[in-house]
């Protein structure tokens, strides 16, 4: 099955001829509560023709750039050899000057992204969303457990975590002893518009990486996840941080990860296809929301 | 089966002595994304009976004015056929002196309301609740496609759009050249009480429907939609353009169309339960509630 | 989004290179029970990848002829504008040689199926497989329901049905009035081997159409169909009736049609998949399945 | 909610012109491992008018005989009191010559059944279909459990059992001290005609009570109970039970229990349905049915 | 099968050595819309692994203070059985020092719950966290239904009500009579910190009692309960009032009732335990949590 | 969470008092088309209490032989870990002198069992039910997947398969030129007896072990599989392979994968369950099940 977002009408055969690329990632090896982000993607991807192509709050049909969405990555073992293959596609649509956008599967596939941006870019910062730090050293045998992916990333980019609200005690110490300290659910829940100024201030005038783990949001807007947290994200939350993300012109590419659908719940996928595009809005529509 | 609202026992068999008549429509031949609203008045009749019946907001008890429902209409095809149904029905009920209330049932079924009440009270206002524009002149091969139905009524009624979110870039100009912007769900989420006040400033001093798509509500409130949008009303914001509709004094009929029932979740039908009775007590109870 | 029979990589993507065409038609305005109809062809699809493509029972393959998998048909409205559709979808398999595999849907799109092939074949025989006789006269205000399909057919074609145990008193008077009464459920289940040679027995020396109404088997094997009818038939028994039909070298095309997928069930969508290969394997297979 | 079998086209509103009373009791307080047979006799009564009316089995419409639904038993505790009421409905029922059909509900509402009717008919003979003996003495505190029921009935009727294979080495024990052994679930499966012939021999020429725990069906045919127990009847193999019974002219009454619908599938309950009304036509058609 | 709070390894085998104890109650006799609370206290057990230990909110772990968790009570009937058995259970605990939590369950449980305390600690007052009064005098035969409980407790105890959103006109009328309106849920929605004022200043300066039923909560945030009443409280607010009481130091138990789960959805089980755990935090976290 | 088969009160605590061991295997790494067997483990075992102890066909009750359940294995990657993982813990209770029956998880769990076994006894037959060969050199880049499984064992154990129905061309060819073809499902369905006496008849006279892959039953028996197959084996059918088997007094281990539960469905985590423990009743009964 040939799954393209937006649906073949709004697709774009030709990957040269594509400013946006889709790459997707069926693969939950690791996740521990509640599995099924393996189908996260062709969810996402099933559920994306049902929107409308146009945007009506910045005017605008960024489908016009040109969509192409990959074959799904085959799903191979161990976590080390997925995280390689993300690696090698965004490289892939890097190297053709596309914008990369991968489709979770779980967290873990974050690092082969990364690592694909850290060799084109060099300096990076990651903005990570999340309920929870993934900061383990180490997780059920493996250290590249999607509960460990930001501790992987952490020595090679400049890592900045929002919405977290569970996480291990080792892990509190852990960002003590970094003193980067997160931004908190509850500040955002508190003052959002703050918490974004936050968030911008504390980033280096670097390329930009955003890897959204769809936990980060409250159940109530996204219950299809592994492990739902109470006290998360709203919609108008996420996408005032996705605003001002789009406006600093820097970001380079991101991530939507950990959609583990719910059979008969449509909303999840379709909150998820939207946020994708939505957050594409803001990146490419020409205007108010470059900044 | 013969379900009614509230059951049998707050039921009235004789449908002359009603103040208000349920009319519940079971159709949903033209739905796209996630097929079910001709599940949705059995469902909504279904679990009624589980609310209180008395109202602790306003001190009231609606269900002594006579509430009658009929038996549902039996679901015909073409569209056309099913919307004059609708229309012989509402127009029986109006004729009875009775306050019409249709239970939906795709969104359709609008059209018929509204055009017996256009014949009995002549200039009309529809207030649309709604996450889609539905302004489409033509959709799947039939122009009275739920994704029509404003378009449809457009010409014959003053139509104002509340909780919009997502539409076409041919509908956005469409509104854009009729000069009639809708109020859009992040105007009600930014300011609710000043986009409650825009509306009332703006309907004319005319009788008016009011036609509640479900979807015009989050997918946290409300996910058993056929098209779930995220960003949506939350419960307190339609309470708060109900209320202020009421207190007009000149709202002649409504809808509440759209519930897809979800096979395990009891709260989308007994909230969309919840949103009748609230509404009707809004409009009938003596006192603070009447303006 | 674009599904193919066994998926993109089984597929032809051109439809003259293929011996066998797949046709979904994503309809089902007039079913009434448990709607969802619609979403059957792209459930099958979907599952059809997972199927290994080799027959162990007659070692063959073959997807080897060609399999070309037409994009769905757009939904239209009222039925006889969507039997049209398929009328000319079949019509066109067949004028370019091609073998049509109808996926529904809801019953109804039988006639537009046979309504081509007796346009090329002149006299024709259709066996349906099915619970409901399907020949009211007229169902909730279309002749053309899926109640009506086979009472549509019958003048222009041998009928004869199979696996029948519901129907209504003038549809089983309609049927001794004719003198044709169906092979029935019970009898199936008492002696399928002679049920098969009275079918055979019956059988006008001419071009055969098979319709399968998927309710007719049991509700253990195929839960997901609009109205599932105990006492169905068994895996066995309805591949006994394949083996047979396809060894009369004169099956010129057939249906599968109503199922509607259970959210979180795979099987039923699997077992629909099978059912469409192994009776395409028993008709294409060189070898002993051909008689 | 007014529910009626077959739905208010098919019923008959005044108790004394209807041969046949059916009694819904939604009780289901000391069910253990999945509960939900409270919502048993709303769900057979919902499914019911989707049934034909006729059937093709014994060409017969039993309907004609008059339906007539009582509103639920409102359920109250303890078990005694719920018992004690579904003893005084199926008394009034018998005292205006009506045949009673209770439909449960949990297995404990038998009790109250076979009290009216040995009040009304002196010596009883009650047989059970069931996976489980239900012979405990007591069962988490209570002597009216649904595992006791059948204690409980042992000393006033003659009852015999049928498609056990789940009970207790103490149940075993009592039944081989009592010198009477089930008809168990594999001795049915190995040869279905002979358990039949036992059953009938066995019986005493005296008025029989049928009482049908839906567990007695295999899983695959009924999901949902709350223990579905594998190695079950077959669909074909209830019906050889009540067909036989039938014949005997001498079925008094009977109930339907332990349904507790499995939200989205509609198979269960339209089986259910259909059993009921087998059982009625078996019973009541007039012809070879009877014997 | 045994649950633990936190699981094995998160729980203490001595009840002597353990501070805190839970007491699960899987209970529903009386529930009437949707049942299944009985399924409650395994499903928090089962979803309480998967949390952190650790609350970043406190910088704490309070599960060092030792958690019990008692096997479930056996459910028994009448209500007033399972009433003295969580007497009992409660007083056990108390009798040993411990802090206890009760995990129901139906709402009935709570009366035995303060019976156990009152015994202990004399006055008591009584905060209830729900949508409904539950102060009606009787309900479907019984006193002790779970819509009766807190006018079984009103009396022995300092009633004080939070999120009420439903009851009926005799509860309203008990309510002016008495003198004690609740803190409705709207009240809450428009001033959350006020609310929680108003409830401290109103607060007896004895100890403590909380019970919180569920369908407190928004169904956005908890739909798995019998039933979901729109406009409930958010996770932010219950932690408002549930931060607020523990600052009081004078609460002595609490529990959390009504859990009916829905399969295949994890969101609410897990909000269940997470609750549970922020209030232990609160109440038990050396620190600004106990004011 | 600690769960035991039969749950605490029929477990033994004491590993060394027992005479068969329950292993746990949550892990699916390797799945593919619906995963989700990582939960079997845990859904066979909160299942297994609510069945009798006692077994009224061969009038047994073999919990008294002792039955202890291991913690869970922690799952790890690559499969090859876990792999390691099952061998040393089925080799643990093999040298304590207990049965092992490992509770899967994905069926690569199996090449870990039959290592532990083949060092302890040597030459060893095995008898694998499934609806799949399993014998691919190489899958999704691992050769360790379920669908390889009984290529890493053949060359080490005499491999006898029954119920197979799905199968590549290369895995028939390999079954070709090894000249040991399966036992097919087709074949058990037409003579159950003969296939059986077929079985027995072709193992040599050493120690077996006998995996059951779930999906060798039929999807109406057991939807809850990753890949569920039409055409599979009976509940009588497989019993009548064990308790052959059981006959022979040669079984010296087995495992059941490959369970995924339904989320809402009861029936198949049961069903498994009644299949372990009947297969050890077969096993260990005194008397007419030994042979
Ligand atoms: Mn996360
Ligand atoms: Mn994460
Ligand atoms: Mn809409
Ligand atoms: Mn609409
Ligand atoms: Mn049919
Ligand atoms: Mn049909
Ligand atoms: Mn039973
Ligand atoms: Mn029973
Ligand atoms: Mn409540
Ligand atoms: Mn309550
Ligand atoms: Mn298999
Ligand atoms: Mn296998």
């Amino acid at each position: 099955m040939t799954l393209a977002f937006l649906g073949p009408e709004g697709a774009v055969a030709d990957p040269s001829r594509a400013r946006i690329h889709f790459i997707p990632v069926p693969f939950d090896a690791t996740t521990c509560y509640r599995p099924g982000a393996r189908l996260g993607p062709s969810a996402i991807l099933a559920a994306s023709p049902h929107m409308e192509w146009y945007d009506e709050e910045l005017d605008a049909e960024v489908w016009r750039l040109g969509l192409y969405t990959r074959p799904p990555l085959e799903p191979v073992l161990p976590p080390e050899a997925m995280i390689e293959a993300v690696r090698a596609a965004v490289s892939e649509s890097l190297s053709v000057g596309a914008f990369p956008v991968v489709l979770g599967g779980e967290h873990s596939v974050t690092v082969g992204a990364v690592s694909a941006l850290r060799e084109r870019v060099g300096d990076l910062a990651v903005v990570q969303f999340d309920a929870h730090a993934d900061l383990r050293e180490n997780y059920q045998g493996s250290p590249y457990s999607h509960a460990c992916v930001m501790r992987r990333i952490w020595d090679s980019a400049r890592v900045r975590q929002v919405g977290i609200r569970s996480l291990s005690r080792p892990e509190m110490e852990f960002l003590r002893a970094e003193g980067r300290p997160p931004i908190w659910a509850r500040e955002v829940k508190a003052d959002c518009a703050g918490a974004v100024r936050r968030l911008l201030d504390g980033l280096p005038d670097i390329p930009v990486y955003v890897t959204i783990d769809l936990d980060c949001l409250d159940p109530a807007v996204m219950p299809a996840v592994g492990t739902p947290e109470p006290g998360g994200l709203s919609w108008d939350e996420i996408l005032a941080f996705l605003r001002a993300l789009a406006g600093t012109g820097r970001v380079a590419a991101f991530d939507v990860v950990e959609l583990a659908p719910l059979p008969g719940l449509a909303a999840p996928e379709y909150t998820a296809a939207r946020l994708v595009y939505k957050f594409l809005t803001y990146l490419f529509a020409p205007g108010p929301g470059r900044g």
